[in-house]
């Protein structure tokens, strides 16, 4: 099932809603091999996982498994020079709609951007983004997360 | 800990003596990223583990991780063209060594290699193979399973 999901930068944070969920989340790259999967670790609060996705191309694959502590310590050690750190924070916007608003930190820092997804393509046209959310990047691989953690900032 | 082992590439199965172990083993790699790690997936008898190694020259690390069936099957899928089905044969040899004698299927049907690990430089160095463990291509990296995988017979 693809995504349908929009993508924007922002100048800057927006004023947070008071009450809002947000969550840091930290993931390097173990692998990126053109011909085959990426493999992924992250940790988001306490949630620590190795993912790993099938190439776009092939067929479709992606699983999720659980790290110990170690073994999290262990694989991120690995992925130095290709990691992303940032604060996820969700917030609500009209129809039932959420903006993810990814604030990164450390060589990406001063970088906010934002998704939001969309249950059907007709949704996604018609969705008037309210200025806050910026300059609109969807489509832009710069702006894909393994591309900011090999290539740094666009 | 360096591996201290010698190889062999044999002309033909060797006699098998009527009771030694043997285990099937089909592995496949995920991921092989020259400037990462290299992920690999292994089904040994029941045994079904995703390893993931550093790169050479990297710092060194390697973490197992249990899959369930589902998970198997499905990463799997992505090692298509970078396999390898062989089954190893547990044969003792004199001063308490064992050689490692795999006979591949597949791509690299006829292909049969045998190791020897040694606890010492010095043990290694004084080892005199018998005659029907053949030609030694210990260090020829054309050898090594993740290029037999990826390179096929040399």
């Amino acid at each position: 099932m693809a995504e349908i999901e929009r993508k924007w930068v922002l100048d800057a944070p927006p004023r947070w809603p008071a009450d809002h969920i947000a969550r840091r989340v930290e993931q390097g790259y173990v692998a990126l091999d053109a011909a085959g999967a990426e493999v992924r670790v992250r940790r988001a609060d306490d949630e620590l996982t190795l993912t790993i996705k099938s190439a776009p191309g092939l067929v479709r694959v992606e699983e999720e498994l659980a790290l110990s502590a170690a073994q999290f310590d262990s694989l991120w050690a690995l992925t130095e020079g290709r990691r992303i750190v940032k604060t996820r924070h969700l917030i609500s916007l009209a129809d039932g709609l959420t903006a993810e608003v990814d604030v990164y930190e450390g060589a990406l820092s001063g970088l906010v951007t934002a998704e939001v997804e969309f249950s059907s393509e007709e949704a996604s046209a018609a969705f008037e983004p309210p200025e806050w959310l910026g300059r609109e990047v969807t489509g832009d691989k710069r702006y894909a997360n393994r591309s900011l953690a090999v290539d740094g900032l666009p």
